[in-house]
Formats: structure tokens, C-alpha cells, sequence
């Protein structure tokens, strides 16, 4: 069923504001939320609305947060996210990191006591309209399993990273460290078809194309899929964002981290508070002259589009390539929800009453 | 045949002596490309040493460079390696990094004008002593297509992360951004061997198991080997360090960065000044208390190393462990070169009155 921006917007905005959030923050939570449905990472946008809702029921979100910064340097911080939306925490982050980058050149911020903040892209991005160079990586539910370990340990860690340009969109990349993002899971689940060698293990930490292996204590894999395809690699790249987002910040890691969804209880033994954050930002005018920087920018992504391709490819595609297409596409002609998304927003508006409006 | 340590260490240092490198910068230089041997990385030690004379006798490296810092603010800053060694020039930009760091919480430095850097993990280590997490970067010659290119253009582009620990030994990620790194295609190039799927494409950019594909026109691919596995992820990592390293200071990038090899000439139209590094360094009392930040990193590592394990597997590696075992392994042992490289470095050595003597 199809449903414009402005309509999920107005709906999860009313919903946020149901919960108790104060409604800059609720704007602020859409904005978060829906920029996944627009940039085609369905898995991360509204589908996960009432997820937040039950955790908030559950009390283990707090939809009035005070967000604090608790330790400080010139370029560096710590925020407290008082157990608040990752969707409002993690901005207000960012825009720290930003006002470091502008009076020392560059601003690092990790963030403990939040929840899950969407898409990493979203805030990498923040940083784009003031000339920053935006990074973003968070810790999130165990599902993946380090290479030649059957235990989920680790999270899909994304890391996203956004730097800006002249007259070519911008260079962002937004990539889980897993062989294959959650989302294009569920949906080989939901057709009924197998995944390919490498995204997926059974309990037993062989590899499997079962999709149901994961719901039968199997887990993902990091990127590379195997020991000689690299997976040490993808495993120390999630890691790296684990450690960053958590053990700097004082949030929960590993095994540890409070799994997204409300009806699977948090470690009773938690080694920090809530899930990690980490962001950064950098003022390209703080390394060379932004123009210049912008002008090479260009020139390496004029020279990468035009590189010769393999036969039967498209083209040589530049990070957020895609995501910018499906944006420009979905702005136009609207969102299209899978039924059982739009079963789920129904029955949480009824709850909440807030009614939910197709536009077709 | 076996050579020890400290004789591969006087032979090198004599070696850059003889081609002007100042005393202080010679011994620098050998600290870094011998620490290549010792971790195990036999692709980026001794062996490289002739490479680098070549490139001094093509006037393409500076044994007497005046490193300038061009650009600067309280948190970052770019230097000009003026041709130099990147063996000297990046300890010299990573000492910057950290002296910003102790200053204002952070320091980040671009590089330009350098040269091959020997192993990126040297320089991210530097930063351990100092309480530093270390994080180094650097292009390289081109010879990787990005996904859907049959072009080579992006070099092997390593990413390194050094993170701080307690009682269990330091955290250091190592990776090059392709499936596997030149030095074990090499490896199999030398035994006859096929390369497994996903290394490698020949010319028309189709994945090929024959290595002497990269030879006759193919290119390694990134990290991920296909687009099913990810490699578009492998792909954008590596552009990023390209872009960190190389249009925030304004050195080469992509297919214009200068190859390694003196006998290939670097592109007639370059759009910077020789190769470019990246390098950062954030100390951890920055975010939160050293030895609490220490001791929950112990923790990680410890949950990490007890996982249960894949039937078939000998435990759950940390970054860093198979380097670290290798080094005390080779501390005892020596180090065992190979002939073609024995006889490289005779040869070399001949021509410039350095006897290489063997402890076997």
C-alpha cells in the first residue's frame, strides 16, 4: 500500500508525541526514521516504529531524556543519553561533534545510555551542509558471529561516513559490517528463498543458506563470509565500531548490548549502560582550502563514472549512488509498505489513536 | 636462510645511510620496514628494500626531505612529506597526531608528498605507548577495480586501528580493503598455485582463480569479491582512505597515485604531490577514565577469546594475536628469507659496499 513522506511523517511524528516525547524531539525522530523508508533501507524506517513503542512500554526507553555530556576535551565529549530515542540522542551528538569541528577543526563524540538510532547515514550526513566530513557508527543487538565462533557477539556495526562535494552529490557510505545488511535477509525470508554461501550460520557455526537458520541459534556473518574471503576483516571492522561506540562511551558491548526488540529481556549482568554511539566530524577547510577539496572531490568521482565496466554491468556506481536514486524516486511517487508493515502501523495507531491513511 | 634481527636491522640502516638518508631518519626508516618481517607481513619488510633504492636512483624519493607542516589547527593538520620516505615522513606525522591529541583530546593529519609507507599498523601502534587508540591510513598504487570496473583503480589501501589495553595485549586491526592481501597472492604466485574465487579478475574484469591474471591486465578486487558478498562495501572502504589520505591533503588518488615500482613512470597528469597518508590519534582519557577504558577493554577481549568455537577451529583470534605470536616467534628464531629476496638484497648490497651476513 502506498503512502506519502508527508503522511508517515505526520503518523510517526503523532505517534512519538503519544509516548510523551516533546515535539521538537518528535519531529526529530521521524525526520531520523523516515529518511531510511526514502532512502530505501525499509528495514530501519518506519517498519520499526512500533518496536520503539514496546521498548518504551517496557521501560527501557525514556521518551523525556536529559541529555547530558558527562567528560570533555577541546575536540572530544561523552553524551549521556539518559536512556533516550537513539533517533534524538544521536543527532543532538553529532551536532556536539559539528560545533568541536568548527572551533578546533574537527569533533569526536561517543554516546552511552541510548537505544537504536536508525540509519548510521542520517547523522554521518548532519555534517555535509556545514562542510564537515560526517562519521557515524553504532553497536546494536548480537547477531553476528566472529570468525570461528558459533556465538552471536557482535551487532551489524554499521559505519557510515559522508563527505561532501561541488557539483556531484555526495560521497556516503552507509555499509553494516556483516556480508549482507538485515534487511535483505528478511526479505529472501518473507519470498521463501535460500541466501547465498556466506551470509549465514547454523548453531553449529557452519555455514548455511537456510534464512531460518538464524531464528534456530544460527547467526550472520561478518563481511567476507569466510576465513579466505576475509571475514577476519569484516569481524575486526565490526569490533572496531563496538569498542569505539561502547567501552569509550560506557555503554553495553558484545554480548551485552540490549537487543532491539522488547520481548527478548537485556543481559542481566549489563557491563555498561544502554547501547554506544560514535561520531565524528571533521572541517574539510581545517586540513586545505574547501573548494579545492570539493573541485578533487569531482574530478575522483567524474573519473570513477567513467570508468570502463564489465559486461552486462550498469556502471561503476559512487557510495549513496543508490540510496539517492531510490530518495528522488520515493519522493515522487510515494513509499510502498509491505502489508505486514502497514498491518502493524494500523493496529499500533488504533492503540495509540492515531489513524493511518493510504494515499492511493 | 636465516638472518637475525639485529643484521637485518645494521644492513638496512647502512643501506639508507648509503643513499643519504640522515643517521636519525635511517634508523627510523629500519625500525618500520623491519617491523614488517618481524609481524609476519614478509610482502612489505626487506623484501621492499631494493624498491625503495630504485625509487631514490629515479629521483623519485627525497633521502633528505624537509618535512613542513602546510596547514594546521588545534585538532588536525597537513604535512608535506617533500618526497621523503613515508617510513620517516609517516612516524613523523603520526608523532604529530599524537602531540594534538594530548593537547586538545584528538589530533588528525593528512599527508602529502610522500611515498610507500611500509605496514600501516606500524604507525597506528605508535600511538599505544601514549595512551593513544591510533588510527593510520594510506593509498597505494593502483591495482584494484572497484565492483563492476575493469579498470585498476584504487591501490590495496590499508586501514589500521591500534586500541589501548590492560593486562591482555593491545588490539590492532591490519587490513588491506581487498579479499586478501598482494603479499599471499604472491605467496601463491611463487608455489604455482590457483587464487581463490573472488581475489582476483583478469582484463575484461571476470573473477579468475589464475594469478597470473593481475600480470596480463586483471586487478585484485575489494574485500567482499563479488557484489553478492559485498564487495561494494570492500570497494567504498577503500575509496574513503584513498580520499582521506590523498584529496584532504592533496596528494595523488586513485588511478594517479605513483606506483611502487621504480620501472613503471607515474602517470603523466598527476592531480597532486606524491602519495598521501592519514593518521589520527585520540587518547582515551579524552572520552573516559584510562584504566576503567582499559580494563572493560580486557573484559571484550576476554569474552572474546573464551567464545565457543566452530568444530574444526583452534579458538577466536583478537586482531593483532597471529602478528604478535609471529614477532616472538621470530625474535627468537630469526627470520627466515626467502632465496629470490636473499639474493636481492646480496646483489643490492654489493652494488653499494653493505655486506649481508647470515646467522646460519
Amino acid at each position: 500500500m502506498i503512502f506519502s513522506v508527508e503522511e508517515l511523517k505526520r503518523f510517526t511524528k503523532e505517534v512519538f508525541l503519544k509516548i510523551g516525547c516533546p515535539e521538537s524531539e518528535a519531529i526529530q525522530a521521524t525526520e531520523v526514521l523516515v529518511s531510511a523508508d526514502l532512502r530505501g533501507v525499509d528495514s530501519h524506517g518506519v517498519a520499526r516504529l512500533s518496536g520503539y513503542i514496546l521498548l518504551n512500554e517496557k521501560n527501557r526507553l525514556n521518551s523525556k531524556p536529559n541529555i547530558k555530556t558527562v567528560h570533555k576535551t577541546q575536540s572530544t565529549a561523552v553524551v549521556d543519553g539518559d536512556l533516550g530515542l537513539g533517533l534524538v540522542v544521536g543527532p543532538h551528538a553529532m551536532r556536539l561533534a559539528i560545533k568541536k569541528a568548527k572551533e578546533v577543526g574537527s569533533g569526536w563524540v561517543a554516546v552511552k545510555n541510548s537505544n537504536h538510532y536508525g540509519i548510521a547515514g542520517y547523522h554521518a550526513m548532519m555534517a555535509l551542509e556545514e562542510d564537515c566530513i560526517g562519521i557515524s557508527l553504532t553497536n546494536a543487538s548480537p547477531l553476528v558471529s566472529p570468525t570461528f565462533s558459533r556465538e552471536r557477539l557482535l551487532g551489524t556495526n554499521p559505519i557510515s561516513i559522508a563527505i561532501p562535494t561541488g557539483s556531484q552529490p555526495p560521497f556516503v557510505l552507509d555499509m553494516a559490517t556483516t556480508t549482507a545488511a538485515n534487511g535483505k535477509l528478511e526479505v529472501l525470508q518473507r519470498k521463501g528463498q535460500d541466501a547465498p554461501y556466506g551470509w549465514l550460520q547454523d548453531k553449529e557455526g557452519n555455514i548455511t543458506t537456510d534464512t531460518g537458520g538464524l531464528m534456530n541459534g544460527g547467526a550472520m556473518r561478518p563481511l567476507g563470509g569466510d576465513r579466505v574471503h576475509g571475514s577476519h576483516k569484516g569481524y575486526a571492522l565490526g569490533a572496531v565500531v563496538d569498542i569505539l561506540s561502547a567501552i569509550l562511551s560506557g555503554a553495553n558491548y558484545g554480548p551485552w548490548v540490549p537487543p532491539f526488540v522488547g520481548f527478548i529481556d537485556p543481559a542481566p549482568d549489563p557491563v555498561g549502560e544502554g547501547l554506544g554511539h560514535f561520531f565524528g566530524a571533521m572541517r574539510i577547510d581545517a586540513f586545505r582550502d574547501g573548494d579545492e577539496f570539493k573541485s578533487h572531490m569531482d574530478n575522483w568521482i567524474g573519473r570513477f563514472r567513467q570508468s570502463e565496466i564489465v559486461e552486462g554491468a550498469e556502471k561503476v556506481l559512487i557510495p549513496g549512488d543508490p540510496e539517492r536514486e531510490m530518495t528522488e524516486e520515493r519522493l515522487k511517487n510515494g513509499i510502498d509498505l509491505l502489508d505486514p508493515v502497514v498491518d502493524d502501523l494500523t493496529k499500533l495507531g488504533r492503540k495509540l489513536g492515531v489513524p493511518l491513511r493510504s494515499i492511493l
